[in-house]
């Protein structure tokens, strides 16, 4: 991950252009056997919803020469010097007029801003305050030599096939310059979820990896699919999975989706952190504009705007922690088993506690306390009405799911545990009523029955 | 309402005689150009539910005369000198005697009790325990000059018409003598939000003023009004508004109306308290009783019996504060507004974050965090789908109510927002499941949609 | 109860054999006028659910005799020395194959462990681990003059019938052997309970206590009931009302039946305290498996496992204080009070509040505040909407469920309270809505209503 994030940092990356390009063409290196990136491009003008897709952007070289004709910036030296989407320009202007088109920050005088302006023409310039404070009066020479033209918008897409149609989304965005947390972490990482995931022998799930420009990007995504988007059951937004802080879950739009209570499950018990919906944010707010609703979450460690490296040239590779990658990898792909292991089933021998010794699965001398082993199998039986899922099960235990998942599997094979089955339940009389779980209220809610 | 008050401090009130009707007189003398005081009179002896209308109760003198032809005690200097309906009467009495009809408070020896006899009848008075115990032996002249004989019960309306029939009652007693806080500052408050109402060029609803006496009073108006309660879709009992203390509100009934909700909104964020129905207080127990369930809540400072002051002389007018029935008057104006601008939209572009800054509703340079405005356009935005209500918005966003509603004219205003289209929105997947704000429970759990 | 169990104690019981028909002897000679034991006995080999009725058990003679001929461990010492279901033996064993039959407690030195093996053959002897430490080498004579042969599981019944066929169940296990606590204190308290019960002039419910050995003696009555289970209306399982701690209720599976909520009321105002369902403890993990899911919750002190006495001697008569059996005897009668008590009536006088006065039930003088009685009548009156029972009244109030019943009694006298009457309510316009109390969300969330 390491070594990937530090070939794309140099990059000089934007919602379009052959930054984007180049960035999946770094992707696709790293892609293992039998996985595919497919690019997509759409032509600028493309009407997207309520967007249109501007002209592409590139940049040959931009830089600003003073009066004594030395380079006082220069985007050769950093990618976060240029305004991104900035028109071409080549003048002389003199300093006051210099001084509207430059962007610094006053508190962090050796940071270098990032700033764009996609949608307004114009040009501008980031630099240090230090700098900008140096710059003596008289006329500055200014050249942006880029293009601002009809090409296009291009996303990548890579899909690990499961054994079902139903698809988990991975979203990581593609267009920030020279920023390591922002979003080369979530690239990274997300690269190598999709390597762990490639070399499992079986999948449930289908997995969609989407690697587009933000906003515009994700947008172009959703109306090239608007009808294959109820294949997705599952989503999340990944990004700045470093940079120091616990992890933090962001909730979909209505909140009690599955991934919503498989990531609050897994990030919890590592010491994260779950927050509501909020409509701001990374493309998880597209995915979850009141059209789409689609079940899509975040993953981020501290969120964007809380930490103040965030759009800065502090954001940089020392900024991110191997240790904080890896931490994020292990925890998704906790969420990822949580997703292919959740599954609702039936006890096959209801009425009353099994006799697990007679089926191999306790200790034989009585008068112990059960263990952990044991206490996952008795939970996962006296919670499987065929309705309660072993999520849930987990989530009112308190047991780590693997721990219910590996129980399930145990009874399974003990033929404790199977699916419903519909003719013997009837025979008794409330077996029918779904468990209401007091760990999970709204869900329980929807099942609550009067007698 | 200084003013007002001051001139109705001195009047004797009670649940019926002229005490009541000078004091509808003077709330008559302030209501603003085209409001209208209704009265209505019920004669003594109406049966109304499970009560009788009493006789009417007047009275033109009363004190008690020491052995030495002094008075000890006379309505003339305080009218919670008498015990509210005491019958008629001119006896000689001992101090033993007369001891069984005086009352007063020990622990308070320099404060006057208020004590009412209206459904026993019975003589008595009311005085300083300091006074009390240095009455000598003897023989006491005792006068009631007053009438209790058949009459009326008298209430009075206001009527402001909206453009709706759908009512706003506002309830305040008028049946207390001379205490300022209980009730004169809800009958003062009342009759400014009144006149400030009367001020709008428009409004939504129609509101309701009742100016009646406790308990039975607002069940004779109930009993006269039963085949139009379903007009009063909001309800507010205002009374002491001051003498100390946050603002309180206290829930109807089931707690779950938009009265409760806009209360709570406004209420919590200037600091006040919200509690939960009980079944005594003020008139809100006879709006809220079981066979009526009218969503009305109620707005004091420290409730009836948590201050000391409560029932006695020491609720004078010293005791109110003018700041805290501004600040009173404002959070009622406050929770109006909310009542008023209250409305479920649909957001009209909602697939995907629409592009603010094309519709000249977001800043061009992007990089910058989002401010209040932008995040109450985009909250409305993210949650209207045509079932969430902008107070629903306010409350999961915690955003101001008044933001929100901005937000919402903004965008309804560029067409962004407005009633649900139900053709374009049955053509994607989930578009027609509503939103389940996770800060709403109550409301959330009815619109639970399990996929 | 003192007495009882002080009978009792010496008794060798396991979960069959002669000890509990002695046990059920001795309760038998208890019971009140009236009452009867009734025995059940199910032969061994039995299926019952996933179980089989194992070989009776009975033990005349255990001891191991040590190098020198002595004696070093004798059941006729203590029951506990005998690992329970051991296999008769007699043979002669070098220390090191006897050390792997002995259980001890090195952090316990001076407590005699209790162990079982029911389901495993084999034989054990268990001892103070200051006593094991003591052993000499040398060859030691075991003796275990016990038969495990074809014959019986028995239980015991006694039914108190009322005046309806609904029972509530109260299961105490009668297996194990000289531990006071666990579980003379249930039977003793159990039995108790009983006689009060069956001292009533009326009963409403009728009641069926049930003594049997655990797990298997409980699975072999619901087996024998499955068509009668629906009888089952509120159940609990008492054992371990002693031994230190406050009383601690467990809830049933689903944590919202009436049972639950007559149990919290109850152990709360008591400062006990409830937690939630888990499936392992005694034998509600049989009522409250998946295939019955039956309302039974279990009572008890210090739960077992989290008190170092749990399971060894030092679980003796001394260890129960009588000041917990009558406490806990108190509290179950509480709680049989609210199940019997327990019920729903209408607001006759639903328009307003009643006139209290006019029929006799409040203080005829006006201005003081109302005290608990009134109060209570309050809250009755104002929540009794036909729909919400007098245990929500009491939650949502806060009152001890007495006073709402002794309210309801002077309201129904008074032809205040009563049945719903269907015609006259439906004359007004929202009095068929139930009524959502905020304080039972559970409950109300079943009252909801979905547009």
């Amino acid at each position: 991950m390491r070594a990937w994030m530090t070939a794309a940092y140099p990059i000089c990356r934007s919602i379009s252009g052959d930054g984007v390009r180049g960035t999946l063409d770094l992707l696709a290196d790293v892609l293992p056997d039998g996985a595919t990136l497919e690019r997509t491009g759409v032509p600028s003008g493309t009407q997207v919803f309520d967007w249109t897709i501007a002209d592409e952007w590139n940049v040959r070289e931009a830089w600003v020469r003073g009066p004594d004709g030395q380079r006082v910036v220069d985007l050769a030296d950093h990618t976060l010097h240029l305004v991104g989407y900035s028109a071409p320009v080549h003048a002389r202007v003199p300093l006051e007029e210099l001084r509207r088109h430059l962007h610094s920050l006053p508190d962090r005088p050796d940071w270098i801003p990032y700033r764009t302006s996609y949608y307004h023409r114009d040009w501008g310039f980031c630099l240090r305050h230090r700098d900008l404070q140096g710059l003596p009066p008289g006329d500055y020479e200014v050249l942006v030599d880029a293009t601002l033209e009809p090409g296009e918008l291009v996303y990548g897409e890579v899909v690990l096939p499961g054994s079902t149609d139903g698809e988990v989304l991975v979203s990581s965005h593609v267009c920030h310059p020279s920023l390591a947390n922002d979003n080369l972490s979530g690239l990274a990482v997300a690269t190598e979820l999709l390597r762990l995931l490639a070399a499992r022998p079986e999948r449930r799930h289908t997995y969609r990896f989407l690697f587009a420009p933000g906003t515009i990007g994700s947008l172009t995504w959703l109306s090239r699919n608007t009808d294959r988007l109820d294949r997705i059951r599952h989503g999340l937004v990944i990004t700045g999975l470093a940079g120091g802080g616990p992890l933090v879950y962001k909730q979909t739009l209505r909140g009690t989706r599955t991934v919503d209570d498989a990531a609050a499950h897994v990030v919890r018990a590592r010491g994260g952190e779950v927050r509501p919906y909020a409509p701001w944010g990374y493309d998880e707010r597209q995915f979850n504009a009141v059209g789409f609703d689609l079940p899509v979450g975040r993953l981020t460690r501290t969120p964007h705007g809380e930490y103040p490296e965030y759009h800065t040239s502090a954001d940089d590779l020392a900024f991110v922690g191997d240790d904080e990658l890896v931490d994020a990898l292990d925890a998704l792909v906790e969420i990822v088993d949580v997703l292919e292991g959740d599954a609702t089933y039936a006890n096959l021998s209801p009425f009353g506690e099994p006799q697990l010794g007679r089926h191999g699965l306790y200790p034989t001398t009585g008068g112990h306390s059960a263990d952990q082993e044991v206490m996952a199998m008795l939970w996962t039986l006296g919670l499987s009405d065929g309705i309660t899922s072993l999520l849930e099960v987990a989530a009112r235990s308190g047991l780590p799911f693997a721990d219910v998942r590996a129980a399930a599997d145990r009874l399974c094979a003990a033929g404790l545990l199977g699916p419903r089955p519909q003719a013997e339940r009837s025979a008794t009389n409330r077996a029918s009523d779904p468990i209401e779980p007091k760990t999970s209220p709204v869900k329980s809610s929807s099942s609550t029955v009067t007698p």
